[in-house]
Parts: structure tokens; sequence; C-alpha cells
């Protein structure tokens, strides 16, 4: 893509920078910003700006959020003794989603991954602990990710709440709602197995 | 996505625009835009707003450019006699890339559509006839896309410069190379042997 104006070349390689997002990609996008109203490009350019600014994140769970607390730790009505850990705020927007949580949460921001060098102290747990014991909570319900460093990270957090009295529970997993057993893993069968409850 | 924070909502519903990106990619891209630096998130809105500002098309040959002439037909050492007619500068970069034309181009901005409502009127094809005569044109390549609306643009350009004593030439269409026969479509086999030559 060497022939475009130097302005249309840097712009490829600023949006090439996107994670999934490759030169031919960068290209189409590039043209269409090229191609679309300058009131559409300005207003694109204006919220990439105004989220870095304006976002921050939430003192009490780390959320993301524009106000000093978040509007979910700001709600009188949400649990406050009971909270949810996520890894990253888009589970934490997924479970909210799903309008089955009346909790709080606490945001991670990534989960143990040794081999890339994120220990315990990388990630929002000396936090959590802190709230935990300050804010009188009665349970958590770790949501991290079912896979090895989601498992290990909620291993990890068991470990350190085991001598606070405090009820610990893990999200269950298993066949999901609408799926087809004969479609399942052998893992999420297990995992089905494993969750099984008395009805 | 509703639980995100206003500036990020407003942040997705922005690269939402782009074409061929959906809600999900958007709210990946916003996410990416929230994690990495300043620097970076500010370079990346400069160059949306710096490619706004500075390009716009080539007075000649309605390419991409931040001049008043592009590059390529300022260039000395280009044939300003033979000219390669493409729908839109993503061809042009496509056959400058691969280093043997050298001529010059005509940017039609868009092909014959009529159920789209465009007609010869909205291309850059009263530009084109302008410049055959004034430029003294020896011949014009065709280099509209193997089409419907390609075919029918080049058949509406033949037809305009039939007496102007050009020589008018379409670009050939066949296997491509490193293909195999076996899994070219009829289409194709079809025009590799319409396009065949003497060797």
């Amino acid at each position: 893509m060497t022939g475009y104006a130097q302005p249309i070349r840097q712009l490829i390689s600023e949006l090439a920078k996107f994670p999934g997002i490759g030169e031919k990609t960068a290209t189409r996008l590039a043209l269409y910003i090229l191609h679309t109203s300058d009131d559409n490009a300005r207003k694109l350019a204006h919220s990439i700006l105004e989220v870095k600014e304006k976002i921050h994140l939430c003192s009490v769970c780390f959320n993301l959020t524009e106000k000093e607390i978040c509007d979910i730790c700001a709600d009188p009505l949400r649990q406050k003794d009971v909270v949810c850990i996520v890894e990253e705020p888009d589970s934490l927007i997924a479970i909210e989603d799903s309008g089955s949580f009346r909790g709080t949460y606490h945001t991670l921001h990534g989960v143990l991954s040794p081999l890339d060098g994120i220990g315990p102290d990388h990630l929002r747990i000396p936090e959590l602990l802190d709230r935990l014991v300050k804010n009188n909570v009665k349970e958590i319900i770790i949501a991290t990710n079912p896979n090895v460093q989601g498992e290990a990270t909620a291993l990890l957090i068991t470990k350190l709440v085991r001598e606070m009295n405090i009820k610990v529970t893990r999200i269950a997993f298993g066949v999901p709602m609408g799926g087809d057993l004969k479609y399942a893993d052998r893992m999420t069968l297990a995992k089905s197995l494993e969750f099984r409850r008395i009805i």
C-alpha cells in the first residue's frame, strides 16, 4: 500500500494497530474515512479522545466509568456484601446484560499468566482483599473464564480468602442453553456433570 | 452493550459505522482504544482528522493526493498519452504495486449502476473526455472490474470515444497466475479463451 499519499499511509498504519485488523482491513477502513462526511470523521476522532480523557476505573470495583464511583457501586439497591469477581469489564457487561445479578463486582483487569509475567500483584487482588474486610462481604462469586489462567486465578483467590469466613462460589460451567449434548465437548460435559444439582 | 459508560457507548456507535464492523467488533476496538496509550489514541484521532483535511482529488486524474496534482501525474517520466481508467483509487494502487505500468491513470470514482441511481454524470467521465482531447491521448486501457457494472462502464466509455481516433483496450481476464485450470470457473475460462493471443 506504498502507493497511497502519506497521510493515508499514516492512517492505515494507525488503524492496523487494532487487534485483529490487518493492513488490508485497515486500508478499507481508511478509505471509508476518506469517503465519509467530515462531520462523521470529526465525531469519530472526538469520541476516541473523549474516551481516553473521561473514562477511568471506579475506585471501588475498577469497572470503567466516567465518575469517581461507577453506577453499580453507587446504586443503593445493589447488594454490597455479594461481590462477583470478573477478569475484564466485558465479562461484567455480559453478566449485567443477563439481568440476573443484583450484587456488586470486582474487576481484576487480567488473570494470572506467569508466562506473560503477570502475577497476583498485577491484578486488583490486594484491593479486593481490602474491600472484603472493609465492606464485611458475605459471598464472593468467582466468574473468571473457564480456561487454565481463569481457573488458576480462581484457585489463588480461593486460597487467599480461606481464613476470612466468606462463602466462595464459582459460576457453573456446563452445556449452554439451547445447546445439544451431542455437540458438547468432553470437558464441557464433564463440568456439566460436576456442577449437577438436585432438582 | 448498554452497560458501558456513555463515552464508551458513543465510541462504539461511531466505530460501528465502519463497513463490515458490527457492534461486537466495534466494542472490541473501543476497549483496545481504552487500553492503549494516550499517545497512540491521540495519533489515531489526529490521523483521521489529517486525512480528511489534507487529502483531496488530483485535478488531472482524480487520484487521492495531498498535493494539487498527484505524484503520478506530476512525474515527467510517466507517459501522458496512455491513460489507464480505473473505478476506484484501490485499483490504481494495485496496478501501481504490480510495477508494470508507466502511463497515467483516470479514476472514475464509481461505476454505472442504474439501480443505485449512478449514471454517467456521477462518474468522472466528462473530465475524462476533456482530458483525452487536451492531452492528445493515444491509448486508453479500461481497467474497470470484471463484473456487470464494470463491463457496462467499459462499454459506455468505448462508445463515447469511438469517434476520437484513440486506441481503446481492455485489461485481460483469464486464469490467474499460479492458479489451476481445474479450479477456474466457466466464465473465467471463457474469458481466458477470448483473450488468447498468438505466441
